[in-house]
């Protein structure tokens, strides 16, 4: 299987801490895509994806699918006997999915498009609207303050273990520098979570 | 169980729809909550959801699970004999997961943001930015074209049948009147798979 990717984009390293909390990461092949130069805007890209967004797997018939849960979920149903990180029972599987909207919602779309739109990075392919992005980055750190208070006395943001919802968190909360935001001791529930997490081998991958 | 919801709201109707399609309907009691009037706002509701919004579902022991998708995902794996509408194989459940992803980003949180932010629907609690509002609802129309391409020669969204994919671009597309979009024969394809999914009983609950 083929993983077109960015390393440094942030839906791309969800997909790879997912693969290697399983020890998967082996199992694919992952393909460099330049987003800068715009390598996913291209006819054979937008084949794969036509949102022409990474990460896509390829699997070996050539069957593509795009969006990062997407991805993870074809490989924790395809891999039964790995660590479940989608949960277990109808509960667990809903409070996952649940934590995964909310830091969709309020924390990475409001980080990506403060970052897009006062940013200017894509500025060739869509129109910022500073005004949207400084309240977007407001939103972003309104969430981190919440995530903060729910983090006092847990080890993981939800089913008392680790589980993709963590995945996403760090890879947004690293993210959130191309906002100017790092997570520190001013939200201390937040670093320490953080910092447990950035121990795991696979938050290096 | 309780489903706080709202009857005019495109999320409760998701959630709505897919209890019909599954037979599931009786097995709530809807709660009525009204948006404009703040009812979600309270101390009260944001005990049951922290980010103040519809649907929740309150399991008989106070539990409550917020978001769509998660409330979908809790129906769908306690039911296991019911219609599988988040699909079946790894692959089938990835491809809708893909399409409700798509349906979300491009169509759905697009429409939203073009009616709040060009409405003044919420000014009271959120601060409109009209620009990117008709940015948003020129998006809305771009996916909706994309939309119409893909549905060439098919009956459904994905997986050559009736998903949670379909339900959710047919809660979009009925929604997106809020911003003066009304699907038509101007879009063939788009207009004849929403009369299609019209006509299901779950699109009248």
């Amino acid at each position: 299987m083929k993983l077109y990717e960015t390393k440094t984009a942030p839906n791309p390293r969800r997909v790879r801490m997912f693969l290697a909390e399983k020890g998967l990461l082996d199992q694919v092949e992952c393909v460099q895509v330049d987003l800068q130069k715009g390598e996913n805007l291209t006819a054979e890209f937008a084949a794969k994806n036509p949102m022409k967004k990474v990460p896509v797997l390829e699997l070996e018939d050539g069957t593509c699918i795009a969006e990062t849960m997407a991805i993870c979920r074809y490989f924790e149903l395809s891999y039964p006997d790995t660590p479940k990180l989608l949960g277990d029972s109808p509960l667990e599987q809903a409070e996952i999915e649940q934590w995964l909207r909310w830091l969709d919602y309020y924390f990475f779309i409001p980080c990506g498009m403060g970052f897009q739109h006062t940013s200017g990075y894509f500025k060739d392919r869509m129109t910022p609207v500073p005004e949207w992005g400084e309240l977007c980055i407001a939103d972003v750190k309104k969430f981190m303050a919440f995530l903060n208070e729910h983090l006092a006395g847990k080890s993981y943001i939800c089913c008392d273990r680790f589980t993709a919802a963590d995945i996403t968190a760090f890879a947004v909360a690293a993210f959130a520098r191309v906002v100017k935001i790092r997570v520190d001791d001013s939200l201390p529930h937040l670093f320490a979570w953080y910092q447990r997490i950035n121990e795991r081998p696979s938050a290096a991958v």
